[in-house]
């Protein structure tokens, strides 16, 4: 039976249903992390104010409760009383948080979580928070190793636990790809990354980033991701973007803790709020100075419970988004919050765009927005450049003219249909001309040529860019322009680019991207069949 | 008595307290707009779920509807319950909606007005949404006119009602520029902007941030600008970047009656919701099937109730940014949302940068972030290279030495100072020369000369920017570069620019910007006093 089924994707990220025997659960997801020994929000609360579905616990700290672990026969369900989906833990964070010895051994933490019956249990993997190469690689071997011990340990009968192995690697990229490999052959429905704690401590986005798209390029995809210790909002769409599908925090309460007070954009401290930048239920009711007014625990509580409905509603966000195909536009604002995201999504975008490609939705719902030059690495942009070169054969017509496209909000058709008509008007005129000889293409300063056969289908139907650029795109738009003039000339006689400059209102502030001609192979420059023209007379002047 | 207070700069907007009889309402505010005759949220619902301290309603409904004029004496606050700051709009917007004679004068509306003794009153305006040039000026002279007679006739008594005057002028802007000038010139305290509903309803987001830059620019700046219309959170916090204090909006209610539900990125149709992107108290509550399956007075007065919640979150947002001079930043995310915002926000920065730069804080309380080629046309950066030109004088030094400063997030100090520490090492061990002689700059990808003297003051301490960048930023950098050599270049007989190309990291992706000494006066060139060097040891050559 599958356990998880992809409803949706958008990069690297989707949307799914993670199916267990207490319920399904959409992902992406924030499970909180519940902490069964002194819990700040109750699961009474999490269940009525949050609706919450699935939470996080501990079976080490369980374990070593003795209260709580007297009791562990009863099922992690009642013991907690959630009904929902419930994942355990194993200890391997708390052993390296507080560098301990954690005297208890994979093979019993396996065992007991069998007796807790969780929805989704894990094995005690190894941190491998370390600079040195071969401790990373001997924590990933033991890792491996004991993820094999669970595998025959693990209680056969109960085959509604989903076992989650966690991938390790800690910076070491290849060893994340060596892991990812070797639990992905292994009986086991879950990973999780683990070891992104230190990054994210020291703001090492991209290195987070680049941790989660090497585990999941590398991890049997039919199985979900979960990234260890993301917990802030900030940075959950990026994060989903490059392949996480589950998250877990505890950040909501422990940053509460600190009077700190989480939103998508930054954390602030409550003491330096005058206003609460939020909607959420707690900030309609308060203003920070009540809240700063109050007992230390209700504070904190009150502050918690900000901090949760911020992180749930960032991932009802993500969800809504990918489910309209537009994941994509949302990274490209949230990461505008802090040039350490931006840095983060440009640098592992350069990186990954090309397998990107291979993963992101073919057709989407919606328009794609233009936010900046990181757009241009998007698949649809990169998917129409391939298939230009690749699959793409031109109708037999002599003549090449290109018209730009420039979006007039105010006229109700687009630039280049105005034209198409005008010059057919023209053809019509012209003895031994007739529109079959002509090929339409339009200039696109986003996805450079587009043959006027395509022009109605996904993305050149419904695309959308800021009339007005502070980066050039005129190496971009040529550098397409080459490519299909390389692949295509002996097709035409004539290459004719029309670019009405008079026509465009304010060209003083609107530069429309500039083809350079100069690129173009010598040899086909030779052959002087390529043309620029600025006004329509001169169009006709040539076709004749 | 001042009745507008300003507290904080960020560009051409402000947080300010708009001080009345019933009460100080902080600025940038939104007023909902509030239908005597069938309220969708009753005041007392504004009052206790909201807390709405100001809102708008309008004379001209009141005056046509008999069972509330006849009731008008009673005075505005009482009439519809509502002890905050109220605002009466005066059916200039009912004319042109729904294209009728309103069969009430000016003097009517006024005498009407002072009746309620609401606490801001409005002329009746004359509406200018016309292609026409002539009939626009019409209208704004009407309008001045109709000012004029409105300091004659109003209840001179009555000094607790602020009186606006809208500014009006449709498209045209040097209509709007004579309409800010005259009506500043005469006794009124508070401007509305009009005419933008025509524009908004066509999306054309450029033409009225234009609109609104003009008219901040050519009014009394110690008066209050109202962009009358603006109704949509996507379009708040650029709107308050080039002025808008305040703005009303019925849009909260309408889109509900139309079963669109507003967030600050889009207006989704309820229908096409599976899971609301939104944490406010309605969200927090509802799924989108339980919204779609109550009846039809609940749905909407919910859909109201949550669109209500995220305009004034975004107020929140936004009030609390510019306390923390942050307005800049959520203003380059936001726009992200939208190609049409990106557009407006480019066109009208290109526009009005220079003129921004002047209103702006001077020293801000948190870092500058980098987001584009756009961030390089903020007041920091222009005003920056505006000093170094005007007012900077380099300290006598012989020797001036460029480094290039690159933010390594792992390292504690910036690069800039490690490499000045090996040079002053260098120094030491050269004879007939001292620190005294050399003058060190930071070349910054942003700011491009930061002469070490100011370099940790502000921005120069606290400025972040991605370390990869998809656009280049060698003209900007090499602009500045070359201004500054022109001035200085006599007072050094040789200028040292150290690259060290070695030592940047994961350089194949990190493009530092290129200083272009071809850009150079030729003069300047011949003189051969300028290197660029790309290892220390180059350095100490020079330097010996």
């Amino acid at each position: 039976m599958s356990i998880f089924e992809l409803i949706r994707a958008s990069g690297l990220g989707r949307l799914g249903k993670l199916i267990t025997s207490n319920g399904t659960v959409y992902t992406p997801e924030l499970m909180p992390v519940f902490n069964p020994n002194k819990p700040l929000i109750s699961t009474k609360e999490l269940i009525k104010e949050f609706k919450i579905k699935i939470l996080i616990t501990n079976a080490y700290i369980i374990y070593r409760t003795p209260h709580l672990k007297s009791e562990a026969e009863k099922g992690i369900h009642n013991l907690i009383e959630f009904p929902g989906v419930i994942m355990l833990d194993s200890g391997a964070y708390q052993a390296w948080m507080y560098k301990k010895d954690l005297s208890v051994s994979n093979k019993e933490i396996i065992e007991f979580q069998d007796l807790l019956r969780p929805n989704i249990a894990t094995i005690l993997d190894i941190f491998t928070d370390t600079d040195d190469y071969e401790t990373a690689k001997k924590g990933v071997i033991e890792t491996i190793n004991r993820a094999k011990e669970c595998i025959k340990v693990r209680d056969q009968d109960n085959q509604d636990i989903l076992w989650a192995a966690p991938i390790q690697g800690g910076k070491f990229l290849d060893l994340i790809e060596y892991s990812a490999k070797k639990l992905s052959k292994l009986d086991f429905k879950y990973h999780p990354l683990g070891t992104l704690a230190p990054s994210l401590m020291n703001y090492e986005y991209r290195g987070v980033l680049d941790a989660i798209a090497t585990a999941k390029l590398n991890m049997n995809s039919s199985r979900p991701l979960h990234a260890f210790s993301i917990g802030h909002p900030m940075f959950f769409s990026l994060s989903v973007l490059f392949g996480s599908d589950l998250f877990d925090s505890s950040s909501y309460a422990l940053y509460a803790q600190n009077n700190r007070y989480i939103t998508t954009f930054r954390t602030f401290n409550l003491n330096d709020l005058v206003e609460f930048p939020c909607t959420c239920p707690i900030c309609s009711k308060y203003t920070p100075e009540e809240l700063k007014r109050m007992d230390k625990e209700n504070r904190i509580k009150n502050l918690a419970k900000h901090n949760l409905y911020v992180c749930l509603g960032e991932m009802k966000i993500i969800r809504e988004a990918i489910r309209r195909d537009k994941l994509w536009e949302l990274v490209q604002s949230r990461v505008r919050a802090h040039p350490n995201l931006i840095d983060a999504y440009f640098y592992n975008l350069m990186k990954y765009h090309k397998k990107i490609e291979i993963y992101d939705t073919l057709t989407k719902r919606t328009a794609f927005f233009y936010s900046g030059l990181d757009s241009l690495l998007r698949p649809e942009v990169l998917r129409h450049k391939k298939w230009l070169i690749d699959r793409y054969s031109p109708p037999s017509a002599s003549i090449l003219i290109i018209l730009i496209d420039i979006i007039f909000r105010t006229l109700e058709s687009k630039y280049f249909k105005v034209w198409t008509e005008k010059i057919k008007g023209i053809i019509y005129n012209i003895n031994n001309l007739s529109e079959k000889d002509i090929h339409f293409c339009i200039l696109s300063p986003i996805f450079g040529i587009i043959p006027i056969e395509i022009a109605e289908s996904y993305p050149f139907s419904q695309y959308l860019y800021p009339n007005i650029f502070f980066e050039s795109l005129s190496d971009h738009v040529s550098s397409i322009f080459k490519d299909y003039i390389k692949a295509f000339h002996t097709n035409y006689k004539k290459i004719i680019i029309f670019y009405p400059e008079l026509t465009l209102k304010k060209k003083e502030i609107y530069k429309y991207p500039e083809i350079k001609l100069d690129t173009l192979p010598d040899d086909i420059l030779k052959e002087n069949k390529v043309y620029i023209v600025k006004n329509i007379e001169d169009i006709e002047k040539l076709l004749t």
